[in-house]
């Protein structure tokens, strides 16, 4: 930590992303405390003394000081700002995936600047656009409906790490999440626990996620010997209304199942609350698994057993690897693994 | 529609933050287009014609134009970047809030870049001072410790819009919404259907939004002659473990109540789940009232009666009374009711 901080205010000092010094200079001598400790204060980068901060802000209050970070990034040529694009603001996976990325970024002195896709590849790129003409000097890409080919070109003009991609270029870097994995371990624990009647509600076709869960669904039948049945398919929308609705047309074709493979964790909320409205109790009557370990998830009641994906950890990852990217340190792409988290929706057959 | 568009197409060409003429002149020659139609898709502040669109997006790429916005910021003093304070990225509320403000900013041209305080009023200064010197062109502050003094000072510095406060000046507006009438309303609906032990569990006692619901349950007890109760006070947090152990520590106490009002949703999941855990049934064997309305309590088993906040639409105004306040055209603060919201944790007692 004391190394990061040293190397990034040394950093600064090289790239003169630092108020004009005679400004930081007064104030640095009115607090008695060094230039690069106000620089510091001010960049945000590292924690410093109360009693040190303190005095500084005394300092910059009596002298009525404002740095002008907009003039030095202009000089320096680095915003110190990078651009994430989500999907949608209000999902409690891009949630997670946003304080993922702040802590990614914290000591670096870099804020991000956020814009949704709204899962749409035009209004994608328009987005895109806008942050590298506001000159960021990075974007995080949060899953969405670019392609690769899109991706690389786009990386060519700032550096992009793509969540939920497999782009890579001098200029690019993915973070890949196993879903198809996630999708084969959640199976197999419904399997392992004596079902082989185990219906999925899929998320939307168009998305990589999805059909990678419903994969590896596939592939764990198949391993246990199970003959994938069409009518235990049901189409989802990866949110809530979607899962109730398909749960109600899986119950309402009278076919039979003891387990429900949702191929998210809101999808399973919808599912639970179909169940509930039908009196259908989990996992009694109906063992139910989710994918994705939302924090709402170990306090649904049931409690949901679930596929964690590491989604903090990815926006951390992606925040780190893009101030590597940025600092010209290379680029690394990174494929994460998801695991099992047993709670109490599902339950052994019989 | 159109005519917000005409109006901020001229408001760009006014304060020339529209990118160096030549070189626009250029992409719009090629594009076959007017300079206002690329500047517009450039700033994506309006919808135009597909075909137009990609003829201006092909005559970017064959002349390899970039836009630089920091330039033109710095020349009109606009950065159009305003700076977006949260206390928690990953709440559930804080996202209701975010997806509001994103829709206030549509088609202003202005993006907003996201910083949290963490619930902490020295890293929640440290923050706006971090995007003032970044020189946002405004600033919205959601909830926080801060008191009215510190932000009036602030303001001093960059227009601030305050949601949860009651700060007013030339340059500064807020966004009350008036929680002691929503836990006055919440107590009363438990109170009407017949409950006279009723619960609170209660907020973080620091955070006005937590003592004002307080207050309020006071009131409607108050009103209906029901004694208030030390005993059927217990201190949450606001997230689910807190409202998981208050409940826990309600029902060890020996003490009899009927009905809880919980000091928002996330309490609620986890008093809930406290519930479940000893066998108690909801509403059968409690009662159970939230305050927020997230998304997520319509999909809770029972859904979640609760007060409806009108986060979205808070999140909304706060974007539009910003950017007036930026426009110069005045500062107006805005008190928004609450609402109950009547679904299936809440029923007549006997």
């Amino acid at each position: 930590m004391e190394q990061t901080i040293r190397k990034n205010a040394v950093k600064k000092k090289r790239l003169g992303a630092q108020p004009a010094a005679s400004t930081v200079t007064e104030v640095a001598k009115r607090a008695g405390v060094s230039v690069s400790t106000v620089s510091r204060i001010l960049n945000g980068t590292a924690r410093v003394s109360d009693d040190k901060r303190r005095s500084v802000e005394r300092a910059i209050e009596d002298l009525n000081f404002k740095p002008n970070v907009l003039a030095q990034s202009l000089k320096s040529g680095q915003s110190m700002t990078i651009g994430v694009i989500t999907q949608a603001v209000e999902s409690p996976f891009f949630n997670e995936l946003l304080k993922g990325i702040e802590e990614g970024l914290q000591g670096s002195g870099y804020a991000s600047l956020m814009a949704s896709g709204h899962w749409n590849s035009q209004s994608e790129i328009e987005r895109i656009r806008l942050l590298i003409a506001r000159r960021v000097d990075g974007i995080i890409l949060l899953t969405g409906n670019l392609n690769n080919e899109q991706i690389l070109d786009l990386a060519t003009q700032t550096p992009i790490v793509a969540v939920g991609h497999n782009a890579h270029s001098e200029n690019a870097a993915s973070i890949f999440i196993d879903s198809r994995m996630g999708g084969y371990l959640a199976t197999k624990h419904l399997i392992s626990l004596g079902h082989r009647r185990i219906a999925h509600i899929q998320g939307p076709q168009e998305q990589n996620d999805a059909s990678n869960r419903l994969h590896g669904y596939k592939m764990a039948l198949e391993e246990a010997g199970i003959a994938f049945d069409e009518d235990l398919l049901a189409q989802g929308d990866f949110i809530e209304p979607g899962g109730l609705m398909a749960m109600n047309r899986l119950l309402d074709k009278g076919v039979s199942f003891s387990a429900v493979f949702c191929a998210n964790d809101q999808t399973a909320y919808g599912a639970r609350l179909a169940l509930y409205r039908r009196g259908l109790r989990v996992p009694e009557d109906m063992s139910l698994i989710g994918f994705d370990d939302l924090p709402m998830s170990s306090y649904t009641t049931p409690p949901l057993t679930t596929i964690r994906q590491p989604v903090y950890e990815v926006g951390q990852t992606a925040a780190k690897r893009l101030l590597r990217l940025i600092r010209g340190e290379g680029a690394e792409s990174v494929n994460l693994n998801v695991e099992l988290v047993i709670r109490e929706s599902t339950r052994r057959l019989g």
